[in-house]
């Protein structure tokens, strides 16, 4: 066998064009899949449908498109190859965005260990049989893992590290590890273009309250709004790394029509931010001048990300599928907390 | 939560004493299934139920044990938790062995999934529900990956590395990891005490044919015998770190037995040993002077160990449970060889 990862196949386009074709999206019903959804709808596809089994998902987040003739909603469970093999008949492209988090691994174990293993697996299975062109695959930056190890540029070919996190975390990152593999394996053994993107924290507009490290910016909102002083862990120089959901959003529908197949890349914001630089922008946002209150962890605490500086570069992916990101933090947190307040007044 | 991996709870002893307790074997029908079964005969355990699907392991394995009074057979599936429920009633302790490995992972990729996550997440929860007091379960060297990754001591906070590796074999490692994770999450939430071990590539007497890397000795004996020179891939100086089968058994009574809890250790032979060596012990075992074939590799082959120099220490196995290894890799390959020339010569 050989490893092609990280490298585009310089004998075939897997170029999938989306004006006309029919994508579906798994786990649509959420963040990622409401706003890609909308972008595609817009570069023209001829069909969307939006698969989901509304365990978590609501149809709130695309409640906006259902009226819409290009749009179906699929109610159907990863669990169930059978719905599947159904759902994907005569489908261009798959973009699977369904999948447990270190929460879901937390909580809900079984659940989490079926949709993100076997509901993957099941998925690239259903893809074969209809001869789907091209499938993305949402993995994660916890293919790098957490805890003390993480720490510098997390580069495609970096190992995944594990000390001191806890086992959720590391399921969960493992998880998704499996799911890349198995995109891998559909590939060498039948030929199933893929390209797995590996997104960074996602946030933006619609934002839930399932992923604990984009929650950080509502709950901090939340607090200030309500005249409490925002909380900083540690001592505010945790690093995270963003994504806006837009340009998530854009990386899905660059992977499709780029050539790339085989291949994984980074997609993160265009810089990291620390938990001090955040609570900054959402106090300006308020026009709040609360002070933040510096929490200091008590003994013990493991925290998903390390106090130690990390970043994630995308530069792979602006040379194998085109694509850079474009919102900076503080219009992404305006943004986001624009929405929010419109939310609220109504 | 706090990270208590690889250090002893210092207040609380999860030792199981052997004397009189009841065991289960899951995957009893092997290698490593057998030789802890009749280890934990002499030991004087009450009972031992060795379950198995025999999906590989067949009754050869176990074939001496069957007409033991203390030796219960039971025929059970890992994807069905009531047959593991039942299964585990009554049982102190629990040798999770059964898996499939990176050739299982490329060629039957829904049963390895089945078994390796699945399979041990209902083994858990059986265990929990019944009461078991003590887990054992049998990880592997394969959490630290494979690929260009793999240099030097492979000690236990180590990451996984995969770049240059194929899919079954990040699979299969990436399988273990969660199996790991998943004790820790049973421990964490249901104190349900366990020890992972690390297995190194196990060889001995009753070697199946399964495993890629241990196979390796036997396809040499079989082309020495046959008067073919022996193949030695690359230029022989590949590593690998073998343990034999009886020092593996060994460290699984050392599990139970010890106090430890919550821990994840090593447990390799004395020393590892190059491709070229082993030739030279089989060699010299079948008294040959046959010339060994050095063959290169066909550009793009990937092979699971890496060229350069990697060990996997055992000390903190000696440290936490006690354990070290005492058959060295002459002494293995005689004992293997011995059996398989008796074998053969029936």
């Amino acid at each position: 066998m050989t490893n092609t990862t990280n490298t585009i196949s310089t004998t075939k386009d897997a170029a999938l064009p989306l004006r006309g074709a029919r994508i579906l999206i798994a786990g649509a019903a959420s963040l990622v899949g409401s706003h890609t959804a909308d972008l595609l709808l817009e570069a023209g596809v001829g069909e969307v449908l939006l698969l989901d089994n509304f365990a978590f998902g609501t149809l709130d987040a695309i409640a906006h498109l259902q009226d819409n003739p290009r749009v179906k909603i699929v109610r159907a469970d990863l669990m169930r190859l059978p719905d599947l093999l159904a759902a994907t008949e005569g489908v261009d492209g798959v973009l699977h965005l369904a999948a447990y988090m270190t929460l879901g691994f937390a909580q809900t174990p079984w659940q989490a260990v079926d949709v993100n293993v076997r509901g993957a697996q099941n998925m690239l299975e259903a893809c074969r049989v209809n001869k789907v062109k091209k499938v993305v695959f949402a993995s994660s930056n916890a293919v790098y893992g957490y805890g003390t190890g993480i720490q510098g540029a997390l580069e495609e070919g970096g190992p995944f590290h594990s000390t001191g996190a806890p086992p959720a975390a590391i399921l969960y990152g493992a998880s998704k590890i499996m799911g890349e593999q198995l995109c891998r394996q559909f590939y060498q053994k039948h030929q199933l273009d893929y390209v797995v993107l590996r997104y960074s924290t996602v946030y933006g507009e619609r934002q839930h309250y399932r992923a604990a490290n984009s929650l950080y910016i509502m709950q901090t909102y939340d607090r200030v709004r309500a005249g409490e002083p925002p909380v900083l862990p540690g001592d505010g120089t945790d690093t995270k790394h963003f994504v806006h959901v837009s340009d998530v959003a854009r990386a899905n529908l660059a992977a499709f029509e780029s050539g790339a197949t085989d291949v994984a890349v980074n997609v993160s914001g265009p810089e990291p931010v620390t938990t001090g630089e955040l609570v900054r922008l959402v106090l300006e946002f308020c026009k709040s001048d609360l002070k933040p209150e510096i929490r200091p962890d008590p003994p013990g605490t493991v925290r998903l990300t390390s106090g130690g500086a990390f970043h994630i570069p995308h530069d792979l992916a602006g040379r194998l599928i085109g694509w850079q990101p474009t919102v900076r933090m503080r219009e992404g947190v305006n943004r986001l907390l624009a929405w929010r307040e419109a939310q609220e007044a109504r």
